[in-house]
């Protein structure tokens, strides 16, 4: 292909190290000057490339760059916003394609969990009908971890981490205030339907902590729940709760629902822990406390895994490269190879088997009770959350870039998104 | 005084560096050994010496006891249990004399927040009434930061450096998704009575992030505060809002309330930001988020302030040194001597004038709409955020200690607590 313009956009919920994703990705591309023109990144992810709101990452110093590797959340902004079918969606398929023909952009490049994927091979499949040739390459983000094919998702390591030293914190406190105060912590987390983020909840089992995960893999028995609880605070005194958003009941109905729908149509969650301490209060009248991380856990950057930096940055590098070896609608994936030690390698996915397909939890990763994680999970686990990689502080806060984010000059009509 | 045994406690809520002041009394009392011999620590707290369930800290080598300062909660654990006034509680003071004196104890040690200071005032005056001489010292501690005399609270400054880290980096996500999703979030912090962790949300105001604080000195006004928020969407076009627990209505209702109270009879507070997230939706029907940081706040050692846990480790040294110098029923504070470079030495305060004092944000610390810090405040919060102080990290988890903790024989009959 001749030398093009490439685009990049961040979508979806954004993590601790989905800018890792951006560095390795725009890095890869200053390399190889010859064959990619400019990183043009889309300001609020797809938004940008539907209205024509570019950003010219050309204008950022390599520092600037380079610090994106530290900086959690999305650097150009994200967007919860998802391209439907290419029937009912094509006036804004074409317009993806006609601002890509506007700016030379030869180059797609979507950094997002599932939803985006499909979006992704969308504009691959649009760009052959259209005879407008654009290559697009996914990269994979998602905390939630339920992308397929891949070992693990950049973001999931990284809150995992988070969810497992906030657990160990927490579950000291609480040990050290149950014999006259609280006797149960409850934790609720992110996740969706995965129960993956909270599998990580599980890992402090090694450093004695009793804890009861509650996964949306698992239909809630509040019976069993509370026998499990009342078991655990008689023998240890105390006990932790480590509660997925998207526990249900077995009829489907999540414990508890704001109410209100994203974009893309899912029911936004929150909520679960104040029932579960509920619950629990009510059965076993134990005084408890209860924590919901929400965003705290996913943009926690000052604990982020090294071991999920470095898939992030090397995912974002290795698309450029996929790139340029002629790949179209893939994604870049870890290949796991070893446990201990721990080795992969970086792979590959058609993302005609990736679009749309949710990854849970497998049933060899819970244990037969359905409360807790098997030694096949925390072998699983324990990699991702290896190695801390400290962003730099000032005045105690640490410094996280913010890039100038300067506009592209529009060449076409304004658009009117519906 | 001829030689006599220690009996140290730690008293209410824990800290993430609350070990840190045991570090620093163990060590240095394990210096003086010709005054002090061995110190006693109370297993729950003020519970361990009422029912003579004493540990014995010299079983713990000085790499377990080191090991403390970089250990979250409470080691030897604590207790939520007040004694009251003399004349209600002389069977309950009296027993802890009887303990003592069965044990050779002459210095007690107690590490809290005001509850305990006023006890350990109290067994000052009784060991005079009693003719048991009794040296009593108070090491500071609560994450409230309301303690007065002392500058600041061993506790405070690594929760208001988690507070403001996770202020920020939270922040940041908001902005990422502002455009087609999340455009308010909502933090609920601890802090009682007091905003001190609600300020040190404002923080990052110096980061460009567009913060609301609604604190416990200023009455709650909806429409005030409503009007806060659409303005700062409309010019940011997002914000975030830190809410204290301890938020309540002109009329002194809270925000929320569980409806429960600890043993020192106040309000168990929890689920401010719910509330507050549902009132910005209604009235601008923005998509928020919302979080409870709750123990993960407290307990969070991976982020705690290198200032406070220093300050934590010399505040504890300083009770030895002060006992064997002779003063009683006082307390080490610290006395600041500059903002910039930040200065700063260990004072003295008798407990007469902390127990029962509750410290509040200062008015020239709030700005005039009340919904932010001054520049005052920020200079007064800086240093105390300052320095980072990681733990050692296994396997992607911080090393904590977790003692011996063995048990010193029994000399007395069993004592019922009521």
């Amino acid at each position: 292909m001749a030398k093009k313009n490439a685009f990049y956009a961040q979508s979806g919920g954004v993590t601790a190290v989905i800018n890792a994703s951006a560095c390795g990705l725009i890095e890869a591309a200053r390399k190889h000057k010859a064959k990619i023109g400019k990183v043009y990144a889309g300001r609020n992810g797809i938004i940008g490339a539907l209205t024509e709101d570019l950003i010219d990452t050309s204008k950022e110093t390599a520092a600037a760059i380079a610090a994106l590797r530290f900086t959690p959340a999305g650097a150009f902004g994200s967007a919860r916003y998802k391209l439907k079918s290419l029937e009912a969606n094509k006036r804004e398929y074409e317009r993806l394609i006609e601002v890509f023909k506007a700016h030379d952009i030869g180059y797609f490049f979507y950094n997002g969990g599932g939803d985006s994927a499909d979006t992704c091979y969308k504009v691959s499949q649009l760009s052959e009908a259209m005879g407008y040739p654009i290559v697009a390459i996914h990269v994979p983000k998602t905390v939630d971890n339920d992308l397929p094919i891949t070992d693990c998702c950049p973001g999931f390591g990284s809150v995992a981490k988070y969810i497992a030293v906030s657990t160990l914190e927490a579950s000291l406190d609480v040990r050290s205030m149950c014999k006259t105060s609280t006797k149960v912590f409850v934790l609720e987390v992110m996740g969706r339907h995965a129960g993956w983020i909270a599998a990580a909840g599980g890992l402090v089992e090694g450093h004695g902590i009793p804890v009861v995960i509650l996964f949306p893999e698992v239909d809630f028995d509040q019976q069993r729940f509370i026998a499990r609880v009342d078991k655990l605070v008689k023998e240890h005194g105390y006990c932790t709760v480590v509660v997925s958003e998207g526990c249900h009941y077995p009829d489907g109905k999540f414990l508890a629902e704001q109410g209100s729908k994203d974009a893309f149509g899912h029911a936004q969650l929150g909520g679960a822990a104040p029932v579960v301490a509920g619950l629990v209060k009510q059965a076993l009248g134990h005084k408890f406390h209860w924590a919901v991380a929400d965003y705290l856990q996913r943009a926690a950057r000052h604990i982020a895994s090294k071991t999920d930096v470095k898939q992030a940055y090397e995912l974002g590098a290795k698309a450029v490269d996929l790139a340029l070896k002629g790949h179209n609608a893939v994604m870049p994936t870890v290949d796991r190879l070893s446990d201990v030690p721990y080795k992969y390698k970086i792979g590959l996915a058609p993302l005609s088997k990736v679009a749309n397909v949710e990854k849970f939890m497998p049933k060899d990763f819970i244990t037969a009770d359905g409360f807790g994680i098997t030694a096949k999970c925390k072998r699983y686990l324990a990699p991702l959350i290896n190695g801390e990689d400290y962003p730099k502080y000032k005045g105690g806060l640490p410094v996280y870039a913010t890039l100038k984010n300067a506009a592209v000059a529009k060449k076409l009509a304004a658009f009117d998104l519906k």
